[in-house]
């Protein structure tokens, strides 16, 4: 078929272009995401694990919904920390960190072996992230806990966090992010960076990057973010107001541009 | 070999009699019983989970004390109550408590996993034991969320919640206490209602359940236990002043009547 | 002057009928009720303390915004269970439970220290309520914190708090309420047994109960609500959907009365 | 009389030499330290307040003990930190810092209300010192929420934190150790950089400190301290496992040196 003969090769852990989000972010009463309309547009679910957000009768719904709607589901992980939402920096010892992130995939995990479904990914929640990303034993320490599960990463490009996965014999998932802005040197830039995108600036950047793999940044350029034809995964900020939006205008991108690669 | 073909045939779980106990039950620079000690002399560990006792460096730590003593490891699951060890009565919709049960096996599993150790049983902690024996939706709940996982039950002789763990396709494993006292009707008493025992006291009661199925209550009469010459397991309270002699009286009337029933 | 000759002696502890509300019930990154808008419009604030809602931060920036607003406020303790929200039953010795009262109304006055205001009363949260309702010793419990700082306390009519607050030198602030509906027993129905109710609904009950006493039940029948005369308190429910629109349409009602009544 | 005379003059906020000790730093069913004994022999106690340790029932319990042996208390706040005992560094913006701290103080305060007991000082736990002493807004904000109730803090010797506290109209009560050791630049030592002390240790230091302002250092050198004959608090540590025969020796110096001085 012409489609699939044009295609690039994929040698991406991915078989398509792919939209992951952040999800079970609530925590008792208190809610933060529409999941339940979130849900029906991603293919792929981060899920809270109770130490950032989450609790255990929200991770059971919320891995129920996602078998429902057919996404797949990964580990959310975060610093211990609910009334900083996980955004705050904390000190912790490498082995005692191995053993917060082990904990929280274990009981994450206990609920897709409840429902028959299999650990997706891990992927760091917020100050964890960059915590990886600021100290290699807190990298080292989060790789290993994920490599009990022989599972893929996902996170923002990067080298460092790649080759570490890879040394665990993990696959990492390379991201992309269309609800917030890249400078010109292709870094995601914060919310409060950020302009406000429309649906439309999502669904724009989101088909160029899938497309052409690169980006307007904030000041004007055009940003080539490095993906060179290989399937990713984009991120959308689930506690964003316009959260909905932005995912359906991130959905149509993608959907059309692997329906014209021909990758299913 | 006369003594094997003397002893009882094991219809239990168990191939011989052992001694269970509650471990990892401190939490962050708190301490609770001395672990390092018990551990040498135990068959089998209860590990905290998190919710009334134990925290993940801790669920680590004593996971791996156990493989290194050879020790099979069960989790020990408790109500969400730290400041109250996880003994006092909370009402808790059992579909919750599925969560909250499950959550916790799947958090010390992972630990387990690591090691490559297998998960033995799951033991209730404290009110939540007490719980289930109160309220059958609440004793399903338990039930269904070690079901996910297929390993036993241990616990004090229950009929109802044998059966009912059989209807799950669960082992009920049933245990003897010997640094508490019994009633006539073979309950046991509490810490408050019993007289403290001496070593000598735990060698005597283990020796004579072991062999007899029968102990002194605390009235002084002889009471039947009811394992009806099957394989059954002591649990050892680790947190009483004397939980290390204690358990070196166990031990040696363990392996004393194991010993001459050939069990092993 | 004519007004004031012809209206009821007060000899309530308050000087006008008023309308109190729950605030400051988020926690960390997460909200509940939109405190902004509600504070322009009460005149009372019940404060949660940090144990079923409120951290630190949320509990400052709420006294702060009372202050400005010109609310008196109260402390709002609740029971210990966040992921609860403080709805769940949970046993609780009493002497545990004066302690617990106690801290959550010392942390409270801290801000209000901090802010030079007074504090004007406290009032049990959710299950701690009912609790006290169910349960003499833990009324009394509740009480005793109280008395340290010699406050009236707020809560639902009740011949048997009423008095006890008075054995402890403590007023009684009795409540009504316009967003649930009476039965014909005049006790308060739940979320769930009552009908939704208009803004329309809410100024008219507000009016009845204010100007007669009265109001009509969820079956048809005109029920005596027993102030007497006196000035009270209506209580908003924050936490409903329509909560601002309720509380302009009660803010409407009792202002009316009020002038009517030459209280102020 | 002819000892006051040649006594120096007191310009501290002390009248004489004393002894504070953290207490109340156990967490429900879990002990830290032998508080019952060392009340007997301090005269101050800081109680922890619930975030690093320290539950309701537990400082109403403490506050009670310290009003039976007529000790003075002061609230020792931490960071939010149980599993970490409050020493893990955190980042945390100093608005929140604040409100943490009062929170901590005003729950305090709540149980020496109760016993009508004032609160004698501030002294901050573990990771939240050591966070002042690098960061001024982190300072600057626990000196802040001390100066609602314009109590005295203490800490070790700091010409910063003396001062800062003098801006809020507060005085600092400056503190010696003789549990651990001094380097010659007369700055105190770790646990693991410190040899271990014997009682005869503990009450030579402390008897050369309040009678001559130095101390033999970990090298052997004579390094003076800086109290310059004002009276200062000895700190002892509750938590060392001779806890007990440290604070009695402290003790029998402190009452030598002040009876000598004729301080009381």
């Amino acid at each position: 078929m012409a489609l699939l003969s044009t295609a690039p090769m994929r040698s991406s852990a991915l078989r398509k272009i792919e939209i992951n989000c952040d999800m079970g972010e609530g925590f008792g009463r208190w809610k933060m995401a529409p999941d339940d309309e979130l849900m029906a547009l991603v293919d792929v679910a981060n899920i809270a694990c109770g130490f950032h957000a989450g609790d255990p009768s929200l991770m059971r719904k919320t891995v129920s919904l996602a078998k429902l709607k057919k996404v797949r589901v990964g580990a959310h992980p975060g610093l211990q920390d609910l009334v900083g939402f996980g955004r705050r920096r904390m000190e912790i010892d490498p082995e005692d960190l191995y053993s917060m992130v082990l904990y929280q995939i274990g009981a994450l995990k206990a609920f897709l072996d409840a429902e028959g479904m299999p650990m997706n990914h891990v992927k760091p929640h917020g100050e964890l992230y960059f915590y990886m990303q600021r100290d290699p034993a807190i990298m080292e320490a989060v790789i290993r806990a994920t490599a009990v599960y022989g599972v893929p990463m996902y996170g923002a490009k990067s080298e460092v966090q790649k080759s570490m996965c890879a040394k665990y014999g993990l696959s990492f998932i390379e991201e992309a992010y269309v609800d917030l802005q890249y400078s010109k040197e292709a870094k995601l830039l914060s919310v409060a960076q950020s302009n406000v995108a429309t649906p439309q600036d999502i669904y724009t950047r989101a088909f160029s990057i899938a497309t052409n793999d690169n980006i307007i940044d904030k000041e004007g350029n055009l940003v080539t973010i490095g993906f060179k034809g290989q399937p990713f995964s984009f991120c959308i900020h689930s506690d964003m107001p316009t959260a909905f939006e932005n995912t359906k205008a991130c959905r149509k991108a993608v959907d059309e541009v692997n329906s014209k690669l021909g990758w299913s």
